[in-house]
């Protein structure tokens, strides 16, 4: 059997291009000493994997060049080595953009629920449902009565941000692009207003979703759509620091309205969140979204391309705003 | 007798020019019901002082065209209608830039220190090391072993950050202009290293100074300054925001590099110190710079002007930095 794989071809400046990646086919491996042979469903695509590939300080080493992509995943023990993992669980973790993973056991983080379907382990009930946890509750502090706005709000994120906040009593406003993803913010994720960055009047519709100024605000794209939103800081607000999704590069910075002013004025906080740094609590935010899931007060939604052959042009399109919710990779079914 | 104030004469944009000002006669008023009359000894000359005369949002109102110019100042209770006060107290509180003062007893902050020069009531006994005490440890939360910048590092503010966190146990790096007030730093207030930023290997200079990164940064400056310290913030840096004394006009606000990338890779916390939002603590605060101070644990410098005729020019000469340590100017003694 082959085990397709795709490999970082050559070093991304900026957001990687389909033919920066190639796709392979090896032998399935055999998984050694404690290792698990994993078979994926289920790739995920996010806009932190441009982050990844960079060759610019991170969190993490960017991903080798000839490397397999680093990727969550959720797929299916085939084989096990390993005490705590047998064949048959369905299970999530870093495996890689490919179809068969042969892995440390330690690689796996969960068994995923099996109540939910398992590509919620990549979204709401992964990385992102986690990242919108923390940094909403714990970097954003939102108290009832807040207004939280949400850039890129019919994201996987940013939905789970709003319906959180909402969930926490305050008024949420989500801004996002095209008319189709403004009417899913308030029509699936129950924002009290959406607003179209696209529009010519976008400041003023801005303006006018927060009269009483922006308490918190949960930064996914950076760019002149923060810069909007800066302007309205209410005092002591909190701005969440997630990820830059409109900035195309970093090398070097692009320049923008310096913030110094507005950070003094309004006595507001920029902070980044970066959920693995929650890790001890993973399980308090897992169980808690789980529970929203199931009882319809987070929806979600996600976009599905077939086969892992779609997988090199996924990031490219992601930073073009061509998906509707949680972006993956069916594989291997 | 005559009360000679320095009133507001136009609306200055940006740094205000000594012509925006006027010095006026008026008689000595009469202290009404619950009024103190002050005679002035000290007035304040603060960086702040320019965004309590632009006509932009901030913490306060701005100061109207025709009133006294906003300041704090160190007098002597003269005659009294309030049962706080008596006759002879030396006593600090916003009383302006005038000779004399009547004002609401309650406009009094405190009387000040026996045993302490009363002039320290306006720099590191007022708001300038009230504003270093918090900023630094309470924002900043500055850890043993962390390395802190401070820019203006020579200044009132910059050289209590200095010497508190030299306290706390952390290295201490300044930043000022010029070859003077870098020794300053050097000799006068203890920071293990110092540089120049006129110096044109300024950025190589700060990085050999900081050789794990900057871990606190407080910023008085923005600007080119801030934009080289932020290329050494250490993971998990705390940026605090207290002024912005490089830059000359915030309307509209100058273009720099955006700040959301190094946010988010460093996991940096971004936030403003406004002393007044402490006033509970002030008592602390003082408690300890002022044992502090007696103990030669914190030195401070000052520079002093003669007469009110001085005044109007002041606040543009702190922002060519022609001063060396805390502005004051000294009145009717």
């Amino acid at each position: 059997m082959v085990n397709r794989q795709v490999l970082l071809r050559e070093r991304p400046v900026g957001v990687p291009r389909a033919d920066q990646f190639e796709v392979v086919e090896r032998p399935v491996p055999d998984p050694g000493a404690g290792e698990v042979l994993i078979r994926n469903h289920w790739l995920s695509v996010e806009p932190a994997m441009r982050g990844w590939v960079n060759d610019a300080p991170n969190y993490l080493p960017p991903v080798p060049v000839g490397a397999v992509m680093r990727s969550y995943a959720v797929g299916r023990v085939e084989r096990s080595n390993h005490a705590m993992w047998r064949a048959g669980d369905v299970v999530t973790g870093m495996f890689g953009w490919q179809e068969w993973a042969a892995v440390p056991g330690s690689v796996i983080d969960r068994k995923v629920d099996d109540d939910l379907p398992p590509s919620t382990a990549l979204g709401v009930l992964g990385l992102n449902g986690i990242t919108a946890y923390f940094g909403l509750l714990e970097v954003g502090e939102p108290r009832p009565g807040d207004t939280v706005v949400v850039s890129t709000a019919a994201g996987s994120v940013g939905s789970a941000v709003g319906q959180i906040a909402r969930i926490a009593g305050c008024r949420t406003v989500g801004i996002a692009g095209g008319p189709a993803k403004v009417a899913l913010c308030r029509e699936a994720f129950g924002f009290d207003a959406a607003v179209d960055y696209r529009s010519p009047d976008f400041e003023a519709q801005l303006a006018a979703a927060c009269p009483d100024g922006v308490d918190v605000y949960f930064d996914n794209t950076a760019g002149a759509v923060s810069d909007a939103v800066y302007r309205l800081l209410a005092s002591r607000a909190r701005v969440v620091v997630c990820g830059t999704a409109s900035v195309q590069d970093w090398s070097p910075a692009p320049l923008g309205p310096r913030v110094e002013r507005v950070v003094l004025v309004k006595r507001a906080r920029i902070q980044a969140v970066l959920a693995f740094d929650w890790k001890a609590r993973y399980p308090e935010a897992l169980g808690r979204l789980g529970a929203w899931v199931r009882d319809g007060l987070i929806a979600y939604r996600e976009d599905v391309l077939e086969g892992i052959g779609e997988a090199p042009g996924a990031i490219a399109g992601l930073y073009k705003g061509e998906n509707m919710g949680k972006r993956l990779i069916r594989v291997g079914s």
